[in-house]
């Protein structure tokens, strides 16, 4: 399906070469100025060509919000948009039309619908984050009322990783560089390598780490709405991810129990600093804080108060310059030699996407917590 | 919220010192024959007091449906579910009323409730994944008669890792010992570790692997309902779960695409022989393998007709059988000191869990697939 | 689907003759006291056997709740319950096993499924309503102490109506006669219908009434999700009901805009005594309540603050006493002559199930209402 | 919320005087023919201006669909669509913007958000019904291919009433006359009164008449997904509706069941000329008529392959072009004036969009019906 979320829900609709990409967010609050120059800025982090690490495609991304808004503000109702396509060479997929690209969603497609728009990857073309970023842009206008920050950067390219995690690392300089790292020497070895990677027609794949910072204990359902199993599932419907931890993640699997608990400290001024319009459901008549985070601030599938650190992995791009035996549709064996124009990478891209899905998933989360009471 | 799936349907409900846990399942196709010595055999591998490696909590864990079977068939009307709770030893958690055990959902339910059952956990207690075992065998029922199976086993207990994936194993020895762990040596020093943990009043992490097999080409949605992004989101729900990747998962960031792509080679005999439920709904007039699957089976969130290999990352359980500070819902600090039967590591009798998810995900997925042609 | 609502949530099961009826509220408000008394009270006016007016067939309907529930009030966790079945007397379908009784849903559950429980309609008796009742009764709890009210009486029974409507009835009078009409003369006149056409082994139809009271403006969603369309199909979704209506209802096709609209009077003391926790979630300072109340209530498919009046249709019972010509499913034409336990006219017992469903899609309206605010 | 539908889902967006009204469809099943001209011609139906009976507004209404489409057919992707609003004339509402029309949804919304876009009815406008409409349409185009047929017109308009049912009509002659009307005098009756409405600057109610013909039987859900509840659900959201009723409907309250049972007579050649698709999915051997279809063609919420006969209510618009009484949002009394262009009666342009609501429900539940066995 293509709805995310329950309360504040994104549906998106286009393809790499149609006429547009676009979506509508439902559940939107009333009453939130709504900041088109910061929606329209973080389309531009997504945007391709916006550096020599991305793809050639020169897109303008302007998005227009067709409803849900009055003068500048949110009304509460659906906000419809959408962003035309404009730099499409649909020719050079021509000679693709029957083709199985290996490790795309070529076959998949065409195995489930027998149909398939074959032009720039179709529907599974990454250009439907688009959408994505432009739902988690209005989440975040949100969430900035609430103080709840979701932060994403380029934590790993190949084997090149910056290891410091969010305590230590200076998020602010996140956007100083084109990698999106904010270790200024992991970045200049991240982009090195992606460039020696372009250059051989190859890709290269990488993970993003984020952060929730500000987040009021008591968002998440128990059992199968637990605030985690809705970020990993919005984390793993993004384009090439393959893995989603949080907290110590897999690294807690080596671990003993007395190792990685995460002892309470009394916290100073009681409840609701953070998240006045959390607490008023909350019973809460105190609030702690904990000495450790392995566990990555949340409990039980419910928020403890504490930042939620997250990792996701993403594979190389499937499309390599270079030439690649296959099928066609009708099963016979051919060679195949892409050209055209893309990312050697995706990390850079993606880091908006990423705090787009994470900010959706805590509105949603917080929105649903003030349903939970009376 | 308490249910998981979108036409295969499970509803939860139950608390660990409760008067049972139970379930309905709405969905279930009709005609199906309800095999009770499979489903009870399944409770059986996740029943506490199995083995020396797990909590003495003994429980019969026998489950009575109350519906939506006539004649020993299913009858395609839910099917409602009980398992008494016996053994509760709930004095044994008085001292526990007012205290938020760390790493424990004690104080996020207490904040986003106002009120809990301290008794076992209560609702966070891993006892609610009965019904999710319960679930699980109906939806393996139907599985058999399409040809899929859902297999998991340890891959890892604290830094005790089997390395070799499952075209390596026999899958057959799993249940040949109690960790459920296919390498018969492996197993055996993970049982020790296990017990020295125990010895020690301490707990141990791990890693739960896991293999779709005989999953047909075109289960998944696109966009936000990817095969694996479900399947994320159902493993990231169970208890104790910090993790999940799928195919070559987080190893994958390291690679470049040319080392990772997956080939296609022509597969023999045209469609139809593993699922035709499934083949009716497509227009495929041919099939195609791939040498390789460092995908994992799924490309654009839609399966490629190859297994389905993945991993879920396990914390060390949150009770510790030693003295730990922390705090009262009044802000005291107090000494805890946990008694009782608890499971020094999970994973043993997580697996039959894992299956379970997986295969509710997987048939879930089969019964949308129909809907998606008129 | 057997699930109901979008935050406050029933599931139901259970079949006429198999081992119990049961469901699962699931978005329970924690804190709620749960007052057994009161749920088994609501119980008791479903409940067959209660009055001559109905089937003979002797249940204690006693239920059981199994979970969510700590120390008398509501956890928020899910409330799992069963009513066991008792004064089954399935022999007496044994001759119906095959045959497709008239104006029943023998023939479309064997056509939808292949396979049906025969005894006593199986998943479509209206035992199944025995869950409704007690999710309405939880749902009850909750609105009280919001002030809302849900209160339905028996209009018409057959060519026997009371025309007064809620305005001009004593409602306090409803479970003062066995046929649950405000009105004593013509409760006594549907009586002696109802036990007249019982003579004849025949059945008769009726309409229920019913009325919210207390509801705060703002309840129901724009476009899909208004609230007399969440009520409408609630009502639907009780077996053997043909229509709905609300406001003035069909009558209103036949009149001029000038006669039925709705003009508001001021209000004196501004907002708020009724619904407190509806109110933080608006921005209104004033509130204004109508001189007439044609539209019902709603406008745009919100709550404007007045009474909600709707009215039922049901269809008489298919199951006459009397022979009747059919055919089995081989296609051979059968003479069948019912015996049994049945109700010549479920008005008097459906009025509890009508409240209940009006309870649960108010306060379903009220959560969803307060996720409807950042 | 703004999404209709399980399977086959409309979600819509947009206000009168916005920019744009659109929408997006989910789970169009793939391989379809787009007839755009079809599409556009039901808009026709539905578009302001269309006759002297209507508001004298001017849109073209011209539909863009923006994705989902590959070369003339569908692809199973959403299909995104909008329809650019040209005809605005907001300057006629400046002096609304504080006022509460009576009978509309302008304190509704104000209470429930805060805010409101009072051009033209913001939201509330039925012009959002331009969405349903062309989602109708697609649904149209897949119940064409499996021989199901959705048929709508003008049964009462005030109180001239076309008493004959779908047997006794040629619905062939409804696109005949500007009302909608298959009676030809009836048609003249109706339009002279509301030629005599609009002269008064009233306004007039009416009855909408359906019905779904070559229906399979089996489509509908057991208990809260019947087939009428869904389609109950459908027409009360639609803009003015006040009640609904299928089969004999409310007239049934009146009848003994000895009167109303519809008997059963052997069809000649057995399963699945209609619908090849759905019969894949059912066991049944053999197929029965009925000599009478008071019931409506569902039995238990479940089709039985009857004609499925309805009706709608719908209240005269409560825009009236006469001086009224009302207050504005500080509490004040005010007095209004409407001028502009409203329609006197709705009925004629509602035909298009009772169709389009049934289309959607009917094929929803052959599409659900598809998941229902493996």
């Amino acid at each position: 399906m293509n709805t995310f979320g329950n309360i504040f829900r994104l549906t998106t609709f286009g393809e790499s070469h149609g006429a547009a990409i676009g979506g509508v967010v439902d559940g939107m609050p009333p009453g939130i100025d709504i900041d088109m120059d910061f929606i329209q800025a973080e389309l531009a982090r997504r945007r391709p060509g916006q550096s020599r690490l991305t793809t050639a495609r020169k897109e303008a991304d302007q998005v227009e919000l067709l409803s849900g808004v009055f003068e500048g503000k949110s009304t509460g109702q659906p906000i419809g948009f959408i962003v035309r396509n404009e730099n499409q060479h649909s020719q050079d997929y021509e000679n693709l039309r029957d083709v199985f690209r290996p490790s795309h969603a070529d076959y998949t497609y065409w195995t489930k619908y027998g149909i398939r728009d074959h032009r720039g990857g179709g529907r599974s073309s990454a250009r439907e984050t688009i959408a994505r970023v432009v739902g988690g842009a209005l989440a975040k206008l949100v969430l900035r009322q609430l103080g709840i920050r979701v932060t994403a950067w380029t934590q790993q390219v190949g084997p090149i990783a910056c290891d410091r995690d969010y305590t230590q690392l200076d998020l602010s300089q996140i956007e100083q560089n084109d990698v999106r790292c904010p270790d200024p020497v992991k970045a200049q070895q991240m982009a090195d390598l992606i460039l020696q990677v372009k250059a051989d027609g190859d890709t290269i794949g990488g993970v993003i780490a984020g952060v929730i910072e500000g987040c009021p204990a008591g968002l998440g359902e128990p059992a199968f709405g637990k605030l985690h199993a809705m970020l990993g599932a919005a984390m793993l419907s993004i384009n090439a991810v393959k893995g989603f931890e949080y907290g110590d993640g897999f690294a807690m699997a080596e671990r003993r129990g007395s190792e990685v608990k995460d002892e309470f400290m009394a916290e100073s001024p009681a409840p609701g600093d953070a998240c006045d319009a959390a607490m008023r459901h909350t019973a809460a008549s105190l609030s702690l804080a904990t000495r450790t985070n392995h566990s990555g601030g949340i409990q039980g599938g419910i928020s403890n108060g504490q930042p939620i650190p997250f990792r996701v992995a993403f594979k190389p791009v499937a499309t390599l310059l270079m030439p690649q035996q296959t099928f066609d549709i009708h099963g016979n064996p051919v060679t195949i030699n892409p050209r055209g124009r893309h990312d050697p990478c995706v990390l850079p891209r993606a880091v908006p996407i990423v705090e787009a899905m994470g900010a959706m998933v805590v509105l949603d989360a917080h929105l649903q917590h003030l349903a939970c009471r009376a």
